[in-house]
């Protein structure tokens, strides 16, 4: 868990006065970062970081190559299409560019006039994804949540026996995560009534969305080698939040034995903005138990020997997404 | 449906003569992708295609420039670091490619004195992926193997009622399909008996292996726009072996109701070499529908309008694997 530091200091300001407007989701203190290019252009996407009503240009500045270090080697990475780059590097190496980011951006500092040459006002920009996602896991992860929808389709039996022992999720469709804000087509499938013999093709009609929040794993590990919880923190370079959008009519009966498919497959929303775990630090609460869950001295306990097998190292595979629920 | 063909005669001739070994499975009428460099090398991975014992280095016979047209733009896109360029230009570029190898490949073709130049020994290379996967798909295809593995996990019920009327399938996990030949770790996970209380952490004791059809999908599709049933076979670049590897004993516990997950993640092999379609054209044979099948008038039939949202144009989502199980 990373650390408090001068970039969380509540009463710093910076030169720049819209990012400290009243309600504003960029203030200096916060530094997400997105995928963009100007409106309806043809140039290519790069990586920005939000300040106020403006997003800083992160390929351009780093033609101007203001920093050094692992702050410019971040820098770099992020001037590329997608954020994968710079997701695959360390926490170091993020947190060092944020650092940088935000002396630049304060009060006084001497990167202002080359910092301000590279902003583009965020009403003049549209956005892509964050991250080529190559894998997208969705994690039911609220008991209040999955006994709600549990309830829908298993009204005797809403909760599993497994829930409260081991994570329950399912591969969603990676190439259908797409950036919120644009219009996607109302799913079709089989429909079919308890009381039906057989199903009829149509448009859905039960649309559910769920608002769930959506974390980007950067670092990779190697196939068939476990990530030791205590280092599991510095695989995920940020979080976004995410719109879960399910054809609840469609799933009901395409989802035993194997799960949730097209029901699910339509499309995936999520923020433009990625925000890192390091700007998330002063909000932190400690994890509280729930009542009546296992405790660790309960949970299932290693028995046997370790894998047999060699492990099989692979090369990253960065930018994978992971959607836990929420609600 | 590709048509039968001068690459297909079964009495074409190579001046390589090991396309004649007895019982080889890289005759000149076969011509496979695949992606590769030299066993232990630092070389670049570049598309190959097989004859007899040797592969020929498309990137190297790419810088000669012997093709023109539609060959010469599929062999430019074959040279790349993964087919995924290759697999997403249509039907008629593969053809164009296969036509050309084919002939500069017979006997007595005057382009052999430049070819045999780019032959790289089987013997002497090793594969990667043939193709970056953006989403891997598992259809469970088969009712006499949806019945068999139903019976264990639900031996009152194996075959669901929605088996016969919607393609029941799963994402996989993407980033663990590897070539074959290679070793992965025994997965380790949550097991529990039926007549265990809680469940235990330990090595899968039932890892199961089934034989399966891999399909490489090149040419996308919109999000939200579907594939006519006559223009599906265009989307289809070609075939290859595909193992799906499960400990069924670490699914037993998890997979309700959301459907495998850590069972299935830890690897899927697929064979090297992708077979095209148009290779498989003499070996085809006529669908037939098996006994007490509902017949397409008993189909789900379309009720109600088409979406009411206009569907959302992206780019190319190419490389898309999909398994078809066999047995």
């Amino acid at each position: 868990m990373t650390a408090l530091n001068e970039t969380h200091d509540p009463h710093l300001r910076s030169w720049l006065s819209s990012a400290h407007a009243e309600g504003g989701d960029f203030p200096i203190q916060n530094l997400p970062f997105a995928v963009f290019r100007r409106k309806g252009s043809t140039e290519p996407l790069r990586g920005g970081v939000a300040i106020g009503d403006q997003v800083i240009d992160l390929a351009e500045l780093h033609s101007a190559k203001p920093f050094s270090g692992r702050a410019a080697e971040a820098l770099a990475a992020a001037s590329q299409s997608t954020l994968n780059a710079l997701m695959g590097l360390t926490p170091a190496h993020w947190s060092a560019l944020r650092l940088a980011l935000s002396r630049a951006l304060r009060e006084g500092a001497h990167e202002q006039a080359v910092l301000q040459i590279f902003l583009v006002p965020q009403a003049q920009v549209e956005y892509a994804l964050p991250a080529r996602i190559g894998d997208y896991t969705d994690f039911y992860t609220s008991i209040y949540h999955a006994t709600n929808v549990g309830r829908l389709f298993r009204p005797d039996n809403p909760l599993m026996p497994n829930y409260k022992w081991v994570p329950i999720g399912y591969h969603g469709r990676a190439s259908s995560v797409v950036v919120s804000g644009q219009n996607f087509a109302r799913p079709c499938g089989q429909l079919k009534a308890p009381d039906s013999e057989a199903p009829v093709l149509g448009a859905s009609k039960r649309l559910d969305i769920e608002l769930e929040l959506g974390v980007f794993l950067g670092q990779y590990n190697a196939l068939g080698e476990a990530v030791p919880m205590a280092q599991a923190e510095e695989h995920v370079f940020g979080l976004c939040l995410l719109n879960d959008w399910s054809a609840r009519d469609i799933q009901a009966w395409e989802y035993q034995p194997l799960g949730p498919f097209l029901s699910k497959n339509f499309a995936t929303t999520i923020s433009p903005w990625v925000v890192t775990m390091e700007a998330l630090t002063p909000y932190r609460t400690a994890f509280a138990r729930p009542a009546g869950a296992a405790l660790p001295g309960q949970r299932a306990q290693p028995r046997g020997g370790r894998s047999r097998y060699p492990a099989l190292r692979r090369p990253a595979d960065a930018g994978h997404a992971r959607a836990r629920r929420r609600h």
